[in-house]
C-alpha cells in the first residue's frame, strides 16, 4: 500500500503554510497589549468599526420589516446563485424560477437564472447605475459581505508573486488577504496634512512590471477622510498611465458628511477598469448581515470576459450570501427613509465635531478632521510623552488608566497616531475625551531645550 | 517611476491561475448539452440538490419565528466573530457583549468574546456532543453554508502540491474547491453493488506521503446511501493505519430512513481526528441562509493548536456566517419540532420508494435503494441503448423528448449513471417515472446476439 511501502505511517498533521500566512496584523499587536482597564472606572471602547455596538445606532425599521417579509414570503431559503445563466447554475443550486419553470413552457434552460435572484443583482445595479457608468446585473457580483467582495477582487486580479498597492493607514483586511493569497503588499502613504490625500508620487513610484491592482478606500478606515473629485481625477491618471486597474473600497459609499461630496472612482474614470466594492454594513448598520457586492466597471473591455468569468467561478465556491437578506434586498435599497440616512449621518457628524474640537484643545494630540465614515484618526507627538515608547504603549496605558479603548495606528500600519470609532453614544464620546485630556495632561512633558515647555493650546 | 523604467505600459489585465483553476466539472458537462425541453411537456426537473425549489418541503414554522425574534431582538445586526478569544476580535469585530462591558467592571478583556455570540458555537457543541465525541464551544467555527466549512478544511489541511482522497461518484465540490487550492484529487470508488460501500482496499492503496486528508460523505450526495457502523469503523481503521486524518461532509447527519441508523464518524472514532463539516442547508432545508459548521474532533491532540489557529485564522478572512440566523440558531436547533424531522424523512423515503420500485421495473435501468440524504442513482445499462454514446447523451435525449432533467452522473465522476433527486412533490415524481419509462422503452434494444433480447423485467 503506498504509504506503506515508503514509510512507517505516523501521525504528523501541519497546518497549512497558507494558513500560517493568514495573519492579521491587528493580532500581535493587540493581544501583546497585556493590561486591564482601571476598575473605578467603567470602560470606554471606542476600538471597533461596529455600530451596532452600543444600541444608539439601530437599523431603519423598514430594514427590518424587509427582512420579515423575505421570511413570510417563502421564497429565499433556496439556493440563489450569486451568479447564474448557465445550466450550470440550474443543475447545482436552484431558484424559484424553476417552479415558474416547470409551469411554463419556456423555449430554453439556458440562461433563465437572469430573471431569478437575478433580480437582486438587478437592485443593486439599479442603486448604483449612472450614465457616466452604468451597471446592469450581470455587472453585479453578491458576496458575503464587503470582505469577501476583496477577496475575490484580489484572488481574481493577483498572482501569488505579484503585489498590490495599498493604503496606509489603511484596513488591515487587504494585506491580511494579500498574504493569504501570497501576493506582495507595497504600502502608498496617505498625507495627515493633506487631509490623508495620497502622496501620488510617491504612489506611482512603487508601481512596477508585477503591480496586480491599486486599491483605493474612499471614505476611508481608519482615516475617516474622503477625497475630492479632483484628487480621485489624478489617482486616475495614474492607474491609466500605469495601466494598472483598481480596487475601489467603497463600503462607506455615500457616507459623508453634509458639507462634502461622495464621488465613486468608476463615476469619474474613461478608462481605468474597476472592481467597487460595497455592501450593506456601514450604511444600513447592520455589518453582521453579511451582504456585499463587487460592481465590475469596464466601459473598455479591458477586464474582458476573463476576469468576470473568473469571478463568476470564485464566487460559487462559496454560494453568495444569506438568500433572506438577498430577498430583503430591493425593499431595503428603495425603501430606507431618506431620514434614516440623514440622521444617521448628522449623529457621526455631530460627534466627529465634538471628538475633534476636544481633542484638539489637548497638548500632545493632533486630530485631524473627518469628512465621512466612522472614524478619527488622532496623531501623539510622541515627543511630549517620554514615558511612552509609541502608540501601542500610549494606547495601553491609556486602558490601564482611564479604561478607555483606542485601537493604536500601528494596527493600521501608522505608528505614532490612534484611532477613535465616533459611532459611540454622545455622552460616552464627551466622557472618553475628558478622559483622554486628563491623561494627556498627567503624562504631557514640554520638550526640552525647546521653548514651548508649556503647550501653548 | 518604476513600471515606466521598464516598460511602456500597456492595459494586461488578466484573470489570476487561481480563479482559472477554480472550474466546476459539472459546467462543462452541463453547458455542453445543448437542447431544449420538449415543448409539449412541462419540464420536470429533478436535477437540484435544492429541497425548496417545489415549495412543497417549507422550513419549520419555528424555524421561521426564530428568525424573526432574532430580528426583532436588535441583538444580531453587528459583527460577531465566528471564533473569538482574544482581543483582536475584541478590536476589530463587535459583539453585543461590549455593551455589558461597558456597564460592568469587568477584570479583564481577554477572553470575554466566549460569552458573546460565543453562545452560538456553544448551541452547535451541545447539539452535537456525546460522551465518546465530546464537544465543546471552542471546538465549533462557523461557516457561510457547509461549503465554506469544506474550503477552510480543506485550506487547512492540505498544501498546494500534496492530495486528498474523495469518494467516486462524489459531490463536484471537492474536485473544484481541491483545485481552485492546487491540490491533486485522487479518487476512491464507492461500490453501487455494495450499497455505495467504499473500496476500502483501493482506497488505501491511493494513500501515499503527500495524502493530506480522506474525504467521508455520508450520507451521500448523489448516492443516498448511509454507512453501517460496521463499515464506518473499517474506514477508520484505513485512517488509523495509514495516519490520515479525515474531512467527515456531514451534511446530511440525521438524514436517514427509519429503518437505517446515522452514526457521525466521530463518535467512533477513538484516534484518528476529524473536521465535521455540516451545516442547516438540508435538514432544516434552509439551503440559501448559509449556516454552516467545522466540528473538530481531536481526543489524541493530533490537531492540536496548530490545525485550530489555523482555522481560526481563516475564517476570520470573511467573518462567518449571517448574524440573523446566528441568532436564531439556538432555537432552531432546540426547538424544531419532532414532527418536522419526522415528516421530512418520511416523505423523502415514501418518493425514494416509488422512485426506486417505479425504475425498478424499467428495462435497461438499474436503480440503487438510497437509505437517507435527498438522491438515487440510476445505473444505465449502456449496451441496451446504443442510440447514446453515454448518460450524457442518455439525459440531454430524455430532456428533449420528455422534458425530466436529471443530472447525468458524469457530473459526479461517474459516467453511465445518473442522478434523481427525491424532494420533489410525489405527482411530478410518478409522473418522472412514468415519462423515463417511456423513453426507455422507446429506445432500449435487447443486446443482439445474448438471450435476453427481451427485457425479462
Ligand atoms: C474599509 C473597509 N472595507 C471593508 C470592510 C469589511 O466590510 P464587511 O463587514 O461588509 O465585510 C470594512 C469593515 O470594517 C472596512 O472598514
Ligand atoms: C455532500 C454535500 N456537501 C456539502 C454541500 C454544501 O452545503 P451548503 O449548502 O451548506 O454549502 C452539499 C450541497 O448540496 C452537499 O450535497
Amino acid at each position: 500500500l503506498g504509504k506503506g511501502k515508503n514509510r512507517k505511517a505516523h501521525w504528523a498533521v501541519r497546518a497549512s503554510e497558507m494558513s500560517k500566512r493568514t495573519f492579521n496584523p491587528i493580532r500581535a499587536i493587540v493581544d501583546s497589549m497585556k493590561v486591564e482597564p482601571n476598575h473605578q472606572k467603567p470602560l470606554i471602547s471606542l476600538s471597533i468599526g461596529d455600530p451596532t455596538v452600543f444600541g444608539n445606532l439601530p437599523p431603519d425599521d423598514e430594514v427590518i420589516q424587509a427582512m420579515k417579509e423575505a421570511l413570510d414570503s417563502g421564497q429565499y431559503n433556496g439556493y440563489a446563485p450569486s451568479v447564474g445563466k448557465s445550466w450550470e447554475m440550474l443543475s447545482m443550486y436552484a431558484a424559484p424560477i424553476l417552479l415558474l419553470l416547470q409551469k411554463s413552457n419556456m423555449p430554453t434552460l439556458l440562461g433563465i437564472l437572469y430573471t431569478g435572484y437575478l433580480s437582486c443583482r438587478e437592485v443593486v445595479a439599479g442603486y448604483y447605475t449612472c450614465p457616466e457608468a452604468p451597471l446592469e446585473a450581470q455587472d453585479v457580483i453578491l458576496t458575503s459581505g464587503c470582505s469577501q467582495a476583496i477577496e475575490l477582487a484580489l484572488a481574481v486580479l493577483a498572482n501569488p508573486g505579484q503585489n498590490i498597492l495599498v493604503p496606509r493607514p489603511g484596513f488591515s483586511l487587504y494585506k491580511t488577504l494579500a498574504q493569504s493569497l501570497g501576493i506582495e503588499v507595497k504600502f502608498y502613504n496617505l498625507l495627515p496634512e493633506k487631509s490623508w490625500e495620497i502622496d501620488l508620487k510617491q504612489m506611482e513610484s512603487l508601481v512596477d512590471d508585477k503591480t496586480a491592482c491599486l486599491i483605493v478606500n474612499n471614505p476611508s478606515n481608519p482615516c475617516g477622510s474622503v477625497f475630492s473629485k479632483s484628487h480621485l481625477q489624478k489617482i486616475l491618471a495614474v492607474a491609466s498611465r500605469q495601466c494598472v486597474p483598481i480596487l475601489a473600497d467603497e463600503i462607506y459609499a455615500d457616507m459623508v458628511f453634509e458639507d462634502c461630496k461622495y464621488e465613486s472612482l468608476a463615476k469619474l474614470s474613461t478608462n481605468v477598469p474597476i472592481l467597487s466594492c460595497g455592501g450593506l454594513a456601514k450604511r444600513w448598520l447592520v455589518p453582521g448581515w453579511r451582504m456585499g457586492w463587487i460592481l465590475i466597471h469596464d466601459r473598455r473591455e479591458i477586464f474582458g470576459k476573463e476576469i468576470r468569468d473568473g469571478l463568476l467561478r470564485l464566487s460559487q465556491r462559496i454560494l453568495g450570501p444569506c438568500t433572506v437578506v438577498q430577498g430583503a434586498l430591493s425593499r431595503i435599497l428603495r425603501q430606507t427613509s431618506p431620514e434614516f440616512y440623514h440622521n444617521t449621518l448628522s449623529f457621526l457628524k455631530s460627534n466627529a465635531d465634538l471628538c475633534y474640537d476636544a481633542l484638539s484643545t489637548v497638548c500632545g494630540l493632533q486630530p485631524v478632521r473627518p469628512s465621512g465614515a466612522m472614524y478619527l484618526m488622532v496623531g501623539i507627538q510622541m515627543e511630549h510623552f517620554p514615558e511612552f515608547e509609541n502608540d501601542v504603549e500610549f494606547t495601553e496605558r491609556l486602558i490601564a488608566e482611564q479604561s478607555v479603548f483606542c485601537l493604536p495606528a500601528t494596527c493600521f500600519e501608522y505608528p505614532n497616531f490612534f484611532r477613535v470609532v465616533i459611532t459611540v453614544p454622545e455622552e460616552m464620546m464627551v466622557e472618553a475625551c475628558r478622559r483622554i485630556q486628563q491623561f494627556c495632561e498627567r503624562h504631557y512633558e514640554g520638550a526640552e531645550g525647546s521653548q514651548d515647555l508649556e503647550c501653548d493650546k
